[in-house]
């Protein structure tokens, strides 16, 4: 594997690891734009942006954008949070720059009038359905709670009001300031010519605009509300707590990783023995999501709503210990081998590689190989995540609730 | 990569698709067992018995195993179809023997009578949730009705009433006389050292005894049954058509592929320009499930309960056509496109090796490399589909809809 980087005049950084080796060839631009880049006013835009790509430019029809990528059998898709839009295929090697050069004619979209109107009802009822979620909306509504005016409570979806009044002159206006080329990067991985992406990208994107692209930073520590909300058509108790962690800059995220494994992973962690394996929640794990500037650890719970009471006591039993004694070396281990085993094979197709390369250029500008993240992680001991506890203290969380009204 | 197979003594196959380059290993159990072996008093035992394995051995308590499991940060799952029950993970290079050594354990499993009652539960909540499930219900059922007497109609996950009468002494009969060493193969991929597992799977498997173990082959054509049920509870249509394909030993399974690529994949197939897209239908796909010595094209199609007759009108027209006009070469190009990228893309994971290596043993006792199945894919000529679809009429289909009382 071979790492490879280049800055258009413009900004655009191209940014690869190439593997002649590989059987498929991975590219995607990484936008560093999503829901804390936006107003209150036009909160969701970059989501419904993300969709609006997909409906052509002023050569290609939304039915032609289709075709192009159904004809070269690309696995394609896109995603929008609340500091990225990415967009990223894999494909054979041998579509590879046809593949690139459909993403740069996308990345120039028409923002049709029409569609902006037609899509504007698709995104409503995406907010619909996802408010029928219990599980994601009490997620979403607990990052609000938590980051209170720091923008990375925006919600990434906006709300049925914002999407509602949001107008198509005021999409095209923020997709001008921030689908500048010095705010995104083209990545690739595995079996590609770095070379001839070059040159597609020199001539399809050195045109496009740089910009002034500026974005608000700061750490947070969260809000510490409790709220519970009554939903009336609910059976079970659903449960979020947040805390704060560490940031993408931070090196100590791979200890933070680490820590959310050994508290919270899907089995053999604290919250599996304690109230998985016993059934007294039917579902609790712990998540590390590390932004720009800042970071959470975040519990999903769900349980009985006659549970409910004895699930936090339980929570907190595994957060005072942990305060008091650290972990062990024993978790740890574990931790470390699913972490580097989940890192290894997900690491084996370039489409997995795509996700760490950009992320960490967007972040960091900094090239890690797989060989450096493992090492980093087997490097991780007791103390470092002990340390890690007594910085971020996880007994002062957010908490934020929704069940049936029996509970109390 | 190399491949490299043994056999022992006692008939237990073991092969191996070796590539040192790789970042993990893989390894599974595949036994030859599955609802299609099952007579219809003991419906479901299959599925119950993948449960129990997990619950130890007379050395090891279920908690041991989750522990051992745990502790090795192996990715590991099970699964049950009609005719196979398969166990398989993937790992760190340095934990292949380990575990594999631990799935040698749990296939000779205690089968405690304890555990069975408490499973026993388990497996009749399951059954409550599939049912629940309409989207699958749907497709279940209509299996049931299209293979009418033959095996392949057997239920994986049984009934409740089954389940209910099911013995541990049933359970433990079936056991020896289904997972028998001579009805199962060990494959394993990627990492691994292929010595070190055959002298593994020696010092753990060479004791276990080798038994008959038929099963009852035949080509079925379908029953052609068309039934529809209400369900109250239902807002939407669910439409389940199913029609004769080719099985798992016939080299006409790849131009089969393609033919429900063509037809039904969930982009860009006539399904999808004729229903999905103009938003007549939610979702409309149709798949191609190869077994032994039989074969079946199924389709899912959800709507809304107005549009049900439409959708069948629609369906049977894409049929009519294919039988008098075949499919074109253009549809053949990039059917092959999407096959031979999820192919490839699949295949650069041991994970993904071990599947196509296990299936490929276990049903036609041959080897076949990501190259051979590129160029059968390849190979595949227009006239070649046409013949498929001249010998297999999608037009005699079985077809079972559920779906709200307003429909009629």
């Amino acid at each position: 594997m071979e790492f490879k980087h280049t800055t258009l005049s413009n900004g655009l950084v191209i940014v690869a690891e190439v593997n002649t080796a590989a059987l498929s060839g991975a590219m995607g631009f990484f936008v560093r734009t999503g829901s804390r880049d936006e107003t209150l006013e036009i909160n969701g835009v970059s989501h419904f942006l993300e969709h609006m790509l997909f409906k052509g430019t002023d050569e290609l029809t939304a039915l032609e954008v289709n075709k192009a990528f159904d004809s070269t059998g690309a696995k394609f898709n896109a995603g929008t949070s609340e500091e990225n839009t990415i967009y990223y295929a894999a494909v054979l090697p041998e579509y590879v720059l046809e593949v690139t050069e459909l993403w740069t004619k996308l990345l120039r979209p028409a923002l049709r009038g029409d569609d902006f109107d037609i899509e504007k009802n698709v995104i409503t009822e995406e907010i619909a359905m996802y408010k029928d979620m219990p599980q994601w909306d009490v997620v979403d509504t607990c990052k609000t709670l938590h980051f209170a005016d720091h923008p990375c409570g925006h919600s990434v979806l906006g709300t049925v009001e914002t999407i509602g009044a949001l107008t198509a002159e005021q999409m095209r206006e923020y997709f001008y300031r921030r689908y500048a080329p010095n705010n995104m990067v083209l990545a690739c991985c595995g079996n590609i010519d770095f070379d001839a992406v070059c040159a597609l990208a020199e001539k399809k994107c050195s045109a496009w605009a740089p910009g002034d692209t500026p974005r608000t930073l700061s750490f947070f520590g969260g809000s510490r509300e409790k709220q519970r909300q009554t939903r009336e058509n609910l059976v079970r108790e659903h449960i979020c707590i947040m805390s704060p962690a560490v940031s993408m800059q931070d090196e100590r995220r791979y200890a933070m990783s680490l820590l959310a494994t050994i508290v919270g992973d899907d089995t053999g962690s604290r919250y599996f023995w304690a109230m998985v394996d016993p059934a007294i929640a039917e579902t609790a794990a712990m998540q590390f999501d590390s932004m720009d500037s800042v970071g959470v650890l975040y519990s999903y719970i769900r349980c009985s709503p006659e549970n409910a009471k004895r699930v936090l006591d339980i929570t907190r039993g595994i957060f005072d210990d942990l305060a008091d004694k650290g972990v062990t070396e024993g978790e740890l281990g574990k931790a470390k081998n699913k972490i580097l085993s989940a890192l290894t094979i997900r690491s084996e197709q370039p489409m997995g590689r795509l996700v760490n390369l950009g992320f960490n250029w967007v972040y960091t500008q900094q090239y890690r190989s797989v060989a450096d993240d493992v090492a980093a992680v087997k490097a991780i001991a007791v103390a470092d995540i002990n340390a890690l506890i007594a910085e971020f203290d996880l007994r002062e969380f957010t908490r934020f609730s929704i069940g049936p009204a029996s509970a109390d």
